[in-house]
């Protein structure tokens, strides 16, 4: 938000990594960030889930590129909170990332021996990414939506899963919610829906700008259980950035992006 | 079970690493796993989670060993549950486990160039581990508890991690919580209760009996949010079948099993 | 072996990927693997290693493809026995594998909790990938060459490094042996030769075609230390293979292979 | 060096864990590391190599404990150096190391994602643990001894393999080596001689005070090929260092030490 007015002012377009311009109300922003210095820009920012928000994208000025784990939390929930699915009161969105989401800089978090065969959870609802989730979820389910998320650090380099858990709101069968995901995401070349009894895994994402769903209906307890994955890196950083870029140009979106996810 | 009626006759106690003698209630042990033929061995069989049942467990004949999730679940909920302050209807565990918890056997799931550098959700809602746990929180509640499981693999060698959520039933603030946990695992050695601001990390139990558990209440949606971690292969198994035999022959329950986590 | 004859009667060209036609000397071949079925190709087969052999290749009906611990020992040494810098009789290689150079196939060195955290040398001075590198090597230096080949396993699922030891045969300086290792290489895009005082990484080739070359002059010892990485499944493996192919139809060798090594 | 000419003035023994005290030539320590400001002290120090030098270090006031990769280049080489197996002048040793041995403090070389999957060379023949190595072994061969020591970065966290490289000085069989190595260190407890057709792995040293070592003859060239492996954070630091407290004390030299390596 430092540079972004000035560039505005000389009429380039921006897509910006930072948390800046993923709130249309800044004071969550400064509730987990820090002040805002460049408000009167919000209104302007378009939130850069490429395949939610693509027809907004496309004339955006300015385009706040989404986090990592709220990339995992709302391309699951969006279609089927639109399509009141979902208890919205219910949702619990448990995420487990690799170890470059903590960035490059040196911490002991990611010195190899600390990171290297631990597991543990951290900022329990408490972590920054929970407003920018809840402002999206409450925009699309047409009421306020309160979240309980926890992230977890996992040895791995690259990977994000999320293992979502809500209550349904009314009778739905696998088709129905297969259904509803696959129409909204019909077009859009890089959500992919697991088959039927298949399961993501970070593997078959990574490297790739791909975010794989999947979901079981646990009947027992009448709850929709959805997980996603995504390389952090890519689809939750910089690839989706390139996405964004892409439908703002009028270019294909998949331009630069359209290469096999890296196996192994 | 095709070898401990024989022993038993013959007058030996038996400690069983398997599932058969986890189960009071044949039919649940049948819908996941396989006709049971030691059917009346099973009234005699006591579950030998330690820190709950070690009265029983003193006297048994036959102790059913738990499995490494149902440890990490029911740890943290017993006490809550005794105490109601959970809405048992909203209980959700979601389990990260380390490769070994997949057995020494051969498999594609195992081969290291699989596993490594992945992470994903199996068995969703589907484990036979779950019904294990549901009758013993259901014995616990005084009323039945169905919750919902959700296991993932993991890219490390040892350790397993859960996060429960589950709904306050009444007003708590984190001292209650803490109150009761204490209390209830006052004389227990191997159950450690994270201090505040701290949540647990498989580094810190690994190669020990030790089960660390942290929460946090998420105010916000009335939640609360359990973490517990073990070494699936202690505390998780074979150390558990230790702390068993202890407490059956009368000695120290941590006779062979005091030694320090395995750091790094 | 047991399909190429038909192939070749068809007048199909042969990349073959196993070690059967690595070796124009079938007792080499049939000392470490088997009898051979089809030693009257051998004289037709090439050694399929591009960047030394692409003019016989072009025309070849026949490719052995080389393997993996060969395409990193012979790198770096032809260009440097054809120039007689080595004493042949001194030289040693000590080779280190990803678990990916193990293959797909279940044992339980390659399962997670074996590999993971462990480093171990196997088959030293047994390993068959051995004679077929002297043959080579032999061939190139004019004279018989015996080598010392100790391969290690490491904890990584791809990559290979190999650093090679061995007395220079007369005075040089740092600039002697680049000026000898690029003049050869020099219209050769997978072999790169590394800056000085840079040494090659894994890293920096995975995912890619790419043969990383460093090297150190121990002038106390007048011994030269030379270091080559590759990706064993791409240069080492299939990525060679598609090279061979294109070298074959006389297409851009790099063609499908000019993607950029995957980071992180 | 800062602290411990005080300590020893007033009547203290002292294991230091630097380099400063395993030189008895001032000159190389400075030639590697800074200015040495306790030279008259260097007389009075010990190496610290327990199976080697224990009769000096029980009376000793002061012992420099070994660096870690000295320690696995010494104990093989040291009984086949005292017999004359060995030609001096060909020793290679390639040394293999987790993460840990390049410490907790903050680097990018120890960032998760920068070692993770990946292998490299480091300071080849230019690394300041080689001038300690080689003062010992000219010590115990009698005569100057150079050898060529190349380290690399190994994605684990303990660990450290070396394999060394050496001709054969006179004829020798298996037996002849074995016999060597078992008479020196016939009552040592922390060096096991691998058995027949066997090599040494990390895995089977973790978490202990083992070095364990395997050896292998190049027939065909007349070389020697030993393997060692140790845990650099026990045998290769305060293991060895408790193991000199134990012998300089007078106590049995395995206490505190005597637990089983840490397995999977």
């Amino acid at each position: 938000m430092e540079f972004v007015p000035e560039l505005i002012k000389r009429g380039k377009r921006v897509i910006d990594l930072s948390a800046d311009f993923r709130f249309s109300d800044a004071s969550k922003y400064e509730a987990y960030y820090q002040p805002h210095t460049a408000k009167d820009l919000l209104e302007k920012a378009v939130y850069g889930l490429c395949e939610v928000y693509s027809d907004r994208i496309k004339s955006a000025d300015l385009t706040g590129n989404p986090g990592c784990f709220p990339t995992t939390v709302l391309l699951p929930l969006v279609p089927l909170l639109k399509e009141r699915f979902l208890e919205v009161n219910t949702i619990i969105a448990d995420s487990k990332t690799g170890v470059s989401g903590a960035g490059r800089s040196l911490s002991l978090v990611s010195h190899f021996c600390e990171a290297n065969e631990s597991l543990k959870p951290y900022k329990a609802a408490a972590h920054r990414h929970c407003p920018e989730m809840e402002e999206v979820l409450s925009l699309e389910a047409g009421e306020p939506v309160a979240i309980t998320f926890v992230p977890h650090l996992v040895p791995m380099t690259r990977g994000m899963e999320t293992t979502i858990y809500a209550s349904l709101a009314r009778d739905a069968d696998p088709e129905d919610i297969r259904s509803c995901m696959t129409s909204f995401y019909s077009n859009r070349p890089f959500v992919r829906i697991c088959p039927d009894d298949t399961l993501p895994d970070t593997g078959n994402v990574r490297g790739s700008n791909y975010c794989d769903i999947g979901f079981k209906i646990d009947e027992k307890n009448n709850r929709l259980i959805l997980m996603s994955v995504i390389d952090n890196l890519v689809k939750g950083a910089s690839g989706q950035a390139i996405q964004n870029m892409n439908i703002m140009l009028g270019l294909d979106e998949t331009k630069g992006l359209n290469h096999l996810p890296f196996p192994v």
